[in-house]
């Protein structure tokens, strides 16, 4: 704390990404990136892109990565936003959508980010409990407030909607401002985008880091009708208006346009996904139904902090949450066959050993 | 407006950025872009990152360039705060040092994202009048108040003011906050940098769009002690946890190690500027004493208004402002000789049928 400081920023509970580390050599399961490499019509195109020109601003609009945004969903441009990857795009949206008299309802087991946009905006959340087998209970959305966000899948759980479900809530609702966040759909869940052609409620908000495999190019995007993107916009040219870079835009435009890399990825990750849920259950783990490019497993016997530590020890990461409810689990993003091997052996190693301890107490 | 907009959304006057035209052909002299390309070593850094690895997030604290910028600069890497720009970096400025329950001072001509930044975030700011030579009169922010920015070289104006003035102030306010906006420092002015050791209520920002030819790769950053850092690292990671792709990170380090390339363009624009200069006022222009890479002019026979849309049907784009005191005035950007030879070329021509209008009449 500092004189210095404005006033929130002593009360801001900034967020806590997943470890990046510097040494190689770690499987890396914990931040649900795509274990396959982008386009290489992306990456073409942003080589073809490092040039001379980028002494000269970006489009400020990103154009021509909108117009590839639209055509693929069947909107038109100007139903696009896009932003410095979908975290910056979730920004705007909580500062310029989702604050109002009431209060934003929220699940208490979603995207750590949420509560922390709301303390950066002022926004008074609250947060409607999961039923006990995690799904979300719609009905608790069935109170007055001002809007209403939640992951589909949701994060960490995996655990997906359907279409049905939230047309029904959106005309429930006509009022009120729905963002369905879709980080993880491509991964087998039911995009809520065409259900933005007849609701004026419903924003749809998307990521290019997890199916599309471009987590290091920093591109996410939102789908609505004009004035929820209009609100987007005048946030966003109140904040910065060159938000994505001259490379970002030509490889994020060239990554939508390459949709046969796309489907090949995104199933290649779903087929590991359901070799390796089969391993955990062998294993004796608990796994929760997952349409995302993650899992999210607890095992009886074994504490969740202690089987996270004992994987790092063997040079596998995943992620770990010390939240209620959820403390026993692990989120084990979808790797590599390969890679899900080594977890696999990893953690029957660790199971073993632990029920050799118990055999000699 | 709509009744799904946040009540913030109607209040923001977004700021509106200088013309980005898809066009070619044209003398773009119009965004204070530089006339020389980035670096060949960052053009080849960002070739060299665009592979399989951009499935992966970018280091969220941008190690490597901050390590780059401290370096240069000599302070320390925990000196140094990097955003998407420096639009980002003054945007977090604003919400996280700036906002105090006095107001915040600003020159009424200065940069105008100021006003928009102050409107996003709630943010009572008063301006002070400059001179009527344009020039800062410090005796103006002798009043209370709960923070100060301005630019230097000021923004449109080009005109600067020397360190001991920054220092005098800094030291006559201990508790104020005093951000120092260096966008165009390289081009001739002192930088305030070497202030921020001795004075912890100093922040420097600079951008590496203008002397590093890098405005396509939007990457600024902030220097000052570490609460001053730690305040808009908090806001940072309450907004964005990875506002730097790795591309940008790549280039922006290695155009900041490239000091020859970096001194070679800066030269070039200064001279160039120098030779404009000389050139206007041969044509009867009234030109600022710029120590930027524009300069800001006038012509006491001529409107500003109708002489940028006279230079823009000649293909010849600067910027004008319709603001008070200085709407008879054109912001030209330093380009290459060739370029500013077109530009005296068109000016003449445009001088010389007024000049002939006139006799006729």
């Amino acid at each position: 704390m500092s004189k210095y400081w404005s006033p929130i920023v002593s009360e801001l509970k900034p967020y806590v990404a997943g470890e990046q580390p510097k040494i190689t050599n770690l499987i890396k399961l914990n931040t649900n990136e795509n274990p396959y490499g982008p386009s290489p019509k992306a990456l073409a195109a942003i080589r073809d892109a490092a040039d001379e020109r980028l002494r000269l601003y970006p489009d400020p609009a990103s154009t021509a990565l909108r117009d590839s945004i639209a055509r693929l969903h069947g909107v038109t441009a100007d139903e696009v936003f896009v932003g410095n990857g979908s975290d910056e795009v979730l920004a705007h949206v909580f500062n310029g959508l989702l604050k109002h008299e009431k209060p934003l309802l929220y699940p208490d087991i979603t995207y750590s980010f949420y509560p922390t946009y709301s303390l950066l905006y002022g926004i008074e959340a609250v947060e409607v409990p999961l039923r006990d087998d995690f799904t979300i209970d719609f009905s608790e959305f069935d109170r007055d407030c001002g809007a209403i966000i939640f992951p589909n899948p949701n994060a960490p759980t995996g655990i997906a909607v359907n279409r049905e479900a939230i047309e029904r809530l959106a005309a429930s609702k006509p009022d009120t401002v729905i963002v369905i966040d879709e980080a993880y759909v491509d991964f087998g869940a039911e995009t809520a985008i065409p259900l933005t052609r007849k609701y004026p409620n419903i924003l749809v908000v998307h990521t290019l880091s997890k199916s599309r495999s471009l987590a290091g190019l920093r591109v996410g995007f939102a789908i609505g009708q004009r004035p929820l993107i209009d609100a987007l916009e005048r946030v966003k040219d109140s904040f910065n208006s060159y938000p994505l870079d001259r490379l970002a835009q030509a490889g994020a435009a060239a990554a939508m346009e390459d949709v046969d890399w796309f489907e090949l990825c995104r199933r290649k990750v779903m087929t590991s996904r359901d070799r390796l849920v089969v391993s955990l259950e062998r294993l004796g783990f608990e796994v929760l139904p997952s349409h995302a490019n993650f899992v999210f497993a607890r095992h009886p016997d074994r504490d969740g902090a202690e089987l996270q530590a004992e994987l790092r020890a063997r040079s596998v990461i995943v992620r770990h949450f010390k939240k209620p409810r959820i403390d026993q689990y692990l989120r084990i993003s979808i790797g590599t066959d390969e890679e899900c091997d080594v977890l696999i052996e990893a953690l029957a190693d660790i199971l073993a050993r632990n029920s050799q301890l118990k055999e000699r107490i």
